[in-house]
């Protein structure tokens, strides 16, 4: 179960979601026997996109920002959430340290924080932030547009424990994606928790690994429900070695295109779906909507501009691609005040505790839409829910439509689950 | 931390809701460190009175009803917290079976049944409802006010276990009392979960019991926050061998009156409290606001009228009273459209889920509001949270006057989870 959410889509239902409602009890006693075996991510917000005719999760984000922008009727979901979290994790836990990006200025970024640290306050924890940014040198505190204040306060490293000025926490959350890599003051720590752990980090993930992963999971889920799992699974492959500012590489690059669209024609004749195919390149290892194309022809790739090249050769924190995975471009059909739309599903432990739409009045159906000029409409509880319902029957609730964005956005912390298991460098193997 | 909720009382914060909100953290695990020794009641009500100077749990349920008065934005949560019930105690199920209270002509009680089925639905079983009332002899629809159904079907044994034609439980649900006494069709149970266990039934429990166990609690909570725990604990004393029709144990009562009020008068001196005291006396078994009377001097004993007598004498299912509990009365000074209202807390598991008022026009500020004319104003979330907060500092919410009533709601619950260990037919005794 997921909360009741307004969705911007409002055609009917098609067949897939209508299993999914059906299927409930199925499915969430699905999750619970996987929840048995595997750990689910400290905390994961999803991107979705719905084609209408197919739906699929884009990005998995291990260190989610963007809190601020769930409803304040969101948050006691979140907060209990938390403190089931909390209780299995470290229940005599007093105080917790959250480590953010380093990025000062964005107060958007800033918000989020503050909202993170509303929630595991509430959960019972003392949380103080803790930058690693060296512009950092004392507390300081920060006014955002909101009204609400944050303060961000230098980490400081104490033999194998970092801390701040008079605070030793026992647990450690990070809110920073490492994608530049494990800064030293965080290696080596076996007297605290680290939340999510550091093999975590963008420095470790590859998102070809985690659709690998998901791809395992959307078969299991699709032979649970009797369904192709195509029909929840972008299709993928991958390459190394590709440099585009020297233009290396790009034979494979251009092979895996034209072999991925030809597959994806095929599964568009077989459920005979007019529209045209596309792909999107990615960094594998790519964050913040940084290092993506939508590529609609291999031949595209013969006369790449500058500033493509640019926009795919470095990405967050000055990191070089060398290697992409080339995804099914999965349309987005929904749309908000006309605006392209997708959904983003956010969990804390094993849960959903909310969402909102990422909204680009600019981009197209086939674009990605997590770039300048994104905005963000926050999901409200489903009003209708409240009315009475004449022929309703028992068990079946009002249609929550964003049940099912809700279990594809659990089905990818699945596999992001199944992921960090397989990359744990402390794994306990068994030959 | 409990749902961000409106709440009638619109006075200025008292020192020691004040003291509560600024002490989240360490309230919150103190809990987390209760529920690791102790098992939380699998579901609970617990019924509070504000009187401004003093709050107070004045009945704890443990097979609650008027779940259909939480309103459709609190399911979200109920669903979460009886997701983490069922993970926690029979992950495998897949069918869960909900025994009702036999009164099949109260529409409200019925719609709280939906409420349930409802909420366990969502959080992943198949939820089937088994009535022990002779009169459901085969699968009976009944249509709802609000447009919804419920079917009851009648609960079969099956050598040791219980179910329907055609379902096969692993866990029963229990949502009636036991005031009679258990039902020869739920006794020895032992390949099957029954919750919550049948010594939580009022044909074991006693009020005298449970508010002893939360004396203890509140001592605890009172040295934890450093605060007198008669703030939050009601005083108390207790009669057997009382018999209102024969006119029996009179003496016992009018004795312990007397003497409570006594201690009352000396409390209300040392806070400087300009109210009359007085003392609620109730059935020692009593459910369904039954078998009370308000006593605000002991000579009012002497001349109890037939009405009064008949109304203590005998309450739900027949039962004959012989053991009281003679308790301090707690005034409410909350307000909903000017009638006297108490707040009543959901929890689910360890987590506090919803709440409403019980408003009664013609009631007084010192009597029981549990009775017939009684009508539930549901808590919505709050809106001003929304709203941004000028010199909001971090960590510190709006203040949620509702969080108060979800700690002492809990507290309430903590003393049924001993009361319950202390109660245990098969608890393991270390001698």
């Amino acid at each position: 179960m997921v909360p009741h959410l307004v969705t911007a889509l409002t055609g009917p239902i098609n067949e897939l979601e209508q299993r999914i409602l059906e299927s409930t009890p199925v499915i969430e006693r699905w999750f619970r026997l996987e929840w048995m075996e595997h750990t689910p991510p400290f905390y994961s917000s999803v991107d979705i996109r719905n084609a209408g005719f197919k739906l699929a999760p884009v990005d998995t984000n291990l260190y989610p920002g963007g809190w601020n922008n769930l409803t304040p009727e969101m948050l006691p979901l979140a907060v209990q959430a938390a403190m089931a979290a909390i209780e299995k994790i470290c229940p005599e836990a007093k105080n917790l340290l959250l480590v953010p990006e380093n990025h000062t200025r964005n107060m958007f970024y800033l918000m989020n924080v503050a909202q993170l640290q509303k929630i595991f306050y509430q959960a019972g924890l003392n949380v103080r932030l803790g930058s690693m940014n060296p512009e950092i040198k004392e507390a300081t505190t920060f006014d955002l547009p909101n009204g609400e204040q944050v303060t961000l306060e230098p980490l400081i490293r104490h033999n194998r424990r970092i801390g701040l000025k008079d605070f030793d926490p026992c647990t450690i959350l990070l809110n920073n994606d490492l994608s530049a890599g494990v800064p030293g003051i965080l290696e080596d720590l076996h007297e605290q928790f680290l939340l999510p752990p550091l093999h975590a980090g963008w420095h470790v993930r590859k998102k070809s690994q985690h659709f690998k992963a998901y791809e395992e999971v959307a078969k299991r889920f699709g032979k649970l429900l009797g369904m192709d799992p195509w029909l929840i699974n972008p299709l993928f492959n991958s390459c190394g070695e590709v440099n585009f500012a020297e233009g290396t590489g790009m034979e494979c690059l251009q092979t895996n295109v034209d072999a991925l669209l030809g597959k994806i024609r095929r599964k568009y004749k077989e459920y005979g779906i007019n529209e045209k195919p596309f792909v999107v390149v990615k960094a594998d290892n790519g964050t913040y909507g940084m290092g993506i194309m939508t590529v609609r022809d291999a031949k595209e790739l013969d006369s790449l501009n500058r500033r493509t090249k640019n926009k795919m050769n470095v990405i967050k924190d000055g990191q070089v691609v060398n290697d992409v995975i080339i995804q099914e471009g999965v349309l987005t059909n929904e749309r908000v005040n006309d605006a392209v739309a997708e959904p983003v599903v956010y969990m804390l432990d094993r849960y959903v505790v909310g969402g909102f739409y990422r909204v680009h009045a600019d981009r197209g159906v086939d674009e990605n839409l997590n770039a300048p000029g994104a905005s963000f409409v926050p999901l409200a509880f489903e009003k209708g829910a409240q009315q009475p319902q004449p022929g309703y029957k028992p068990g079946a609730s009002v249609p929550n439509r964003f049940y099912m964005y809700g279990v594809i956005g659990r089905l990818a912390m699945l596999a992001a689950s199944y992921e960090l298991e397989a990359t744990d460098p402390n794994a306990e193997v068994y030959d």
